[in-house]
C-alpha cells in the first residue's frame, strides 16, 4: 500500500467537531462586527508579491509563502489583510464614501516555525475604519474588541487591552532631544523582557546620556495618564489619550483598557494610537493588535487615506477560550432523525421533504436497516429528536417522537415536538 | 508615484456590495446542507502535491497552482475538495462512524484560462456521503441539489439535472463485446458536440463494426428508462436507476431530474451513478456535477470507503441567478444609525452600547459633524432607521426616529421602532 499523503505542516484539518468550534468563533466575530455597523469584504487568497514587499520591504519575503505561477507572476499567499484593504481603497479612490467601517475574516499564511499559538495557516478577524482622523475611530475599534470578547464569555479578569501612542513616544523622544528615535524603538519594545539595568545599558549604548536613560525609564514606567503629566511637551498626545479614555468610559469598557507604554508594535507601519490585547496572566501571545496607519495607501502608490484597524487571530483566542472552558462541544445542528418501522425508503424521503419544507433539518437512514440500528444512527448523528414515520402519522398532523437527550417520548404535532425538543 | 499592485488575474475582490451577494449564496448553501443533515468540515488551503498526482496522475499538475515551500515541500493550492476529504477519511479510518454526510465550502484554485463561468479562484459547495453503497445516497444528494436551487428562487424551468450511470454504460459496452471500453468513453463524451455521422465515424475508427456503432448510437439516444429496456443485459443497472427515480419521485423532485446518457464525466474517477446540473437553455457551463467514486481512498493508499458526492461552484450559479434576477442587491445589515443634535460623542458611544446590549446593530458618526451631515452618513451606511440621541430620550424609554426607506418619523420605544422598521 502506498503511503497516504499527510496534512501539511502548520495547517489544520477541521473534522465536524472541530468545525463547530470554529464556526462558533466565526459567528461571534461576525455578529459583533455587524452589531457595530462594519460591512464585510474579501479579497483573493494570493496577491502580487510586490504588494507586500512594497509595504514592508524585502525582509518580509522570508516569512511568506511566495511562488511564481505558470504565467511567470510573482505571487504570495496573503500574510495579512491590510495590504489587500489598502489596494481596494486605492482602486476605488473617491468612489468610496469615507469614512467607512469594514470587516473581513481572511485566511492568512505565514512561513514561520509553528508553535503554541502560531500556525502557518490561520484565520484572522480584521476590523478597519478608513477615512477619519478622529480618535472616535480608535474608540469604536477598542469597544468592539471588548464587546466581542465579552460575547465569547470572557470578562475583565480574563483579558486586558493595552493602549499606547506612537505620537506620545515620538513627542517624548523629541523632548529628550534623542538624535535617532528609530534606533530607540526596538529597545523600548524589549524593555519588559530584560532587567532594568540591562535596559538602561542598552540605552547608553544607543548614545543616550545616563540622565536621559533614567528619564526614559521613568517615562516608560508610567501606568496612567496622570503620571504622564509629570513630563513636558506631551500635551497634544495626552489630550488625545484622554479623549480616547473618556469615550471608552462612556461606552462602559474602561475597566478592560489601560495605558501600557510597553506596547510598541511595528513602528514603521503605525502612526498614532497602537494597542494589543493579552490574556490577563500574559501567558500567551497577543490575542489581537492594531493601531492607526495613516500613510499606507501612499506607500503603495495611492492617494492618502487615513486608517485604523486591528487583527484578531483564531489560534490564541481559541486557546484562551478553551482554558476558560468557554469552548464546550456543541451538539450537531440536526433537529430530527426520521425512523421507519417498516424500512420504507420512499416514506422516509417523502417525510424528509415535508419536514424540510417547514425549514426543519432532518436526516434518516440511507439503508433499509432494522429499527434498533436506525436509533443507533440517530444517536451517531447527534439528532435532537427521533420521529417515527410509517406513512400514516402525517395525516392527522401528529407524530410519535422520542427526545434523545431526555428519553421523553409521546405523540404530538411537529410544532409541539420542536418546542419540547428545545427545552 | 509608484504603480499600485493590481488584483491577480482570474481572482476577485469582494467589496461590501459584492460580499452581500456572496454571503447570500453561502447562506442558502449552508442552510440547505444543514437542513439535509450534512455536517460541515474544512481542510487546509494547500496540500502535498502528491495528494493530487496520486489520484489523477501527473497531467493534472498543468492546471495547478503548485510550488515548493521554504522547507522544500512540493505543495499545491487545492483544485478540488474530494482528495482532502479522502485524506480525512483515511486518517481517522474506523473511528468515523459510517455512513456519514459531510459538506464543505472550500475556496479552490485552478490555473486555467479564465473566461465566462470559469475563474482561477472560486468557491465550491461540496456534499458527500461516505460509507454506503445504497442508491439512497445518490437520491439524498440529488434532492439536496434540487432543493437548494429552489431555495435560491429557481424553478424546474430554469435548470435540469441529467443522470447517467457508469455501470449502465459499462454493461452495454460489455454486451456489445467492445474490446477496449476505455477508448470509447471520450467519444461518447463528445457525442452531442458533433454531427451524428461524425460520431459514427469516430466509433468505426475506434474499431467498432458499422452495426455496433448504430446500436451504440441508438442506445445513447435513449431519453427514458423505458427505452433502455429495449437493450439486453442491462437489468441490474436499470433496476438501480429505477430505484433512484422512485426515491426522487417520493421526494417530489422528479420533474427536475432526467436520464441523460450524454453525461459521461471523468470516468477514471467515477464508478456508478454520475450527474450534471445545467441551466435549461444549456447556455452556460455545468452548475454542479458529481457521482459515485468507490475506489478513491484505496487509490490514495487507504482502506476502501465508498463515496458519492458533488461540487457546485459559485461562479456559474451566480451568473444564472443574475440572469434570472434572483441576486437583487440586499441592503446592509445596519439596523439603526444614531444621530445627535448637539454632537456629543460621549452620548453617541453610550447610546450605541445600550442598543448593542439589546443585540441591535448600530453605528454613528465618528466625527462631531452637523446634524444634516449625520443624516447623509446614515444614508451612506444604508441604515434602516435613524434615532436621535441627546442623552435624555432613553430615560422614558422612547426615542425620536426616522425610517429612511419610507420617511416615516415619530417617537416610540425601541421595540416599536424595530417592529416598524421591518415593514
Amino acid at each position: 500500500m502506498k503511503q497516504t499523503p499527510q496534512l501539511p505542516k502548520g495547517t489544520r484539518d477541521f473534522y465536524p467537531t472541530d468545525m463547530r468550534v470554529q464556526n462558533h468563533i466565526f459567528s461571534i466575530w461576525r455578529q459583533a462586527a455587524l452589531k457595530f455597523g462594519y460591512e464585510e469584504y474579501e479579497g483573493p487568497t494570493f496577491e502580487h508579491l510586490e504588494l507586500y514587499t512594497g509595504k514592508s520591504g524585502d525582509e518580509i519575503v522570508a516569512q511568506l509563502y511566495n511562488f511564481t505561477d505558470k504565467g511567470g507572476r510573482a505571487l504570495a499567499l496573503r500574510p495579512e489583510m491590510t495590504p489587500t484593504l489598502a489596494r481596494l481603497v486605492i482602486q476605488r479612490g473617491n468612489e468610496l464614501k469615507k469614512p467607512f467601517k469594514w470587516f473581513s475574516i481572511p485566511r492568512l499564511f505565514r512561513y514561520e516555525r509553528s508553535q503554541k499559538g502560531r500556525l502557518r495557516e490561520f484565520f484572522q478577524l480584521n476590523l478597519d475604519i478608513i477615512g477619519t482622523d478622529s480618535i472616535s475611530a480608535e474608540a469604536d475599534l477598542l469597544v468592539a474588541i471588548a464587546t466581542m470578547l465579552f460575547d465569547f464569555g470572557l470578562n475583565e479578569k480574563d483579558f486586558a487591552i493595552g493602549v499606547s501612542s506612537r505620537r506620545l513616544l515620538a513627542a517624548f523622544l523629541e523632548s529628550l532631544e534623542v538624535a535617532e528615535p528609530n534606533s530607540i524603538y526596538p529597545i523600548l519594545d524589549k524593555r519588559l523582557k530584560m532587567p532594568a539595568e540591562a535596559f538602561e545599558k542598552e540605552l547608553l549604548n544607543a548614545g543616550l546620556s545616563e540622565e536621559k536613560a533614567k528619564t526614559l525609564n521613568a517615562f516608560m514606567s508610567c501606568a496612567s495618564i496622570e503620571e504622564l503629566k509629570n513630563f513636558d511637551n506631551l500635551s497634544n498626545a495626552i489630550a488625545e489619550l484622554e479623549e480616547l479614555f473618556e469615550l471608552l468610559k462612556a461606552a462602559g469598557v474602561e475597566n478592560c483598557v489601560k495605558l501600557d507604554l510597553s506596547v510598541v508594535r511595528g513602528l514603521a507601519y503605525y502612526t498614532g494610537i497602537v494597542f494589543e490585547v493579552f490574556d490577563k496572566a500574559k501567558n500567551m501571545r497577543a490575542i489581537a493588535g492594531g493601531g492607526r496607519y495613516d500613510s499606507l495607501t501612499e506607500t503603495l502608490g495611492g492617494q492618502r487615506a487615513t486608517g485604523v484597524g486591528f487583527g484578531m487571530g483564531d489560534v490564541v483566542l481559541a486557546d484562551l477560550l478553551a482554558e476558560k472552558n468557554l469552548l464546550s462541544q456543541s451538539r450537531s445542528d440536526l433537529q430530527i432523525f426520521i425512523a421507519s418501522f417498516n424500512n420504507d425508503m420512499k416514506i422516509l424521503f417523502k417525510t424528509a421533504t415535508e419536514l424540510r419544507k417547514k425549514g426543519i433539518s432532518c436526516s434518516h437512514s440511507l439503508n433499509a436497516v432494522k429499527f434498533s440500528k436506525q436509533l443507533e444512527l440517530a444517536n451517531a448523528a447527534n439528532a435532537k429528536c427521533v420521529i417515527f414515520a410509517d406513512g400514516k402519522e402525517s395525516k392527522n398532523g401528529t407524530w410519535e417522537y422520542k427526545i434523545l437527550a431526555t428519553g421523553e417520548q409521546g405523540v404530538e404535532s411537529l410544532e409541539n415536538i420542536l418546542r419540547r425538543t428545545k427545552i
